[in-house]
């Protein structure tokens, strides 16, 4: 009998569960304007994240020199969501966020290394969630300015997840992620199972 | 008589009021990787600090657009002093921080607007002095490799106090920026006076 251990397929991480329905899709083409003000608080809050899991481990090899970028990546996609927002008389208006990012950020353990498992996992399935709906707005906004911006920045979200990916990989256990990961996504699903009243890029 | 208002000359806003002396010279060229530790968290720091106002004066106009590229300098800056440690085989070492930060902080008053004012202040006193001590490097270092690193960083450092004092004066009389800087850039060589035991940016 062999001793050699039994090889496995390699596993292919699969980040939502559930896909966004034409409501979300409908409303979000009816409100553009109060969807890119919400996107640019999503940009900016997405750069605030990545530059605070960078302080909160600052002596993990491997960690800053991929997250750095990433925020300057975040900030770089607010300050052109920005800037179509002034070209069109608007700014960054405080808009009342929906649950969905507080509540993703509560699932995350208070233990490391767990914490930080969790919060590459929620960072990605946020950012997964983003590419989703921006791929859709890229295909469906009648507003040309909008869905090109949308188009562009597509990539650099699709990038991000798997960056947040990457950052799990090189530190957990295969299994460990991919069940975890299940959890987070089914939460994630069910969040946004309900549609939220107002338009938003997470409702 | 004429009632037309007295016309002043432009005020000259004039940062710090002491030089850097030959103890500190000493002392940074005599631990280059320290000093080098220590400026990427001042880097890493800048940039959270920017990311923070940002975030605090959200719906001010003419900030975050601001504020947001200077963030991503601030991190492409990081960055460039972390590749620099990671090919001396260093990386992010935890360094007890000298009371400079945190004693500065101290004096930014806790109300609005002045807190904003303060915030900019201390902020371009900061720049100021690490552009002030980064010069010195460039001039002086004996290590080639961190003489040019200071060197190309100078240039941004002196448009980032340029920036503080130009969001200051946009919002703020110069006579009012002026008082309160010389009591703040007072305060500054009040702290530097006294040669800190480790060898730090701003010892």
């Amino acid at each position: 009998m062999s001793t050699l251990p039994e090889k496995k397929p390699p596993v292919r991480i699969k980040w939502l569960v559930t896909s966004t329905g034409d409501a979300w899709l409908s409303q979000a083409i009816a409100n553009p304007i109060e969807v890119l003000i919400d996107h640019a608080h999503c940009e900016r809050k997405a750069a605030g994240w990545a530059v605070q899991m960078m302080f909160r481990y600052l002596c993990e090899p491997g960690l800053a020199e991929v997250l750095s970028p990433l925020a300057r990546e975040e900030l770089d996609h607010f300050e052109r969501v920005l800037e179509i927002l002034i070209s069109r008389g608007r700014y960054l208006e405080p808009l009342p966020a929906p649950p969905y990012g507080a509540a993703l950020g509560q699932q995350i353990r208070k233990v490391e290394p767990e914490r930080m498992l969790d919060s590459f996992l929620v960072a990605g399935l946020i950012e997964a969630r983003s590419h989703e709906r921006m791929s859709l707005l890229a295909t469906h906004s009648p507003d040309k300015e909008l869905a090109d911006l949308y188009g562009e920045l597509l990539e650099s979200e699709a990038r991000h997840f798997g960056i947040y990916r990457t950052l799990a990989d090189e530190r957990f256990e295969k299994e460990v992620i991919v069940s975890r990961l299940r959890e987070l996504a089914e939460y994630e699903a069910h969040i946004l199972s309900e549609l939220h009243p107002e338009p938003r890029m997470h409702a």
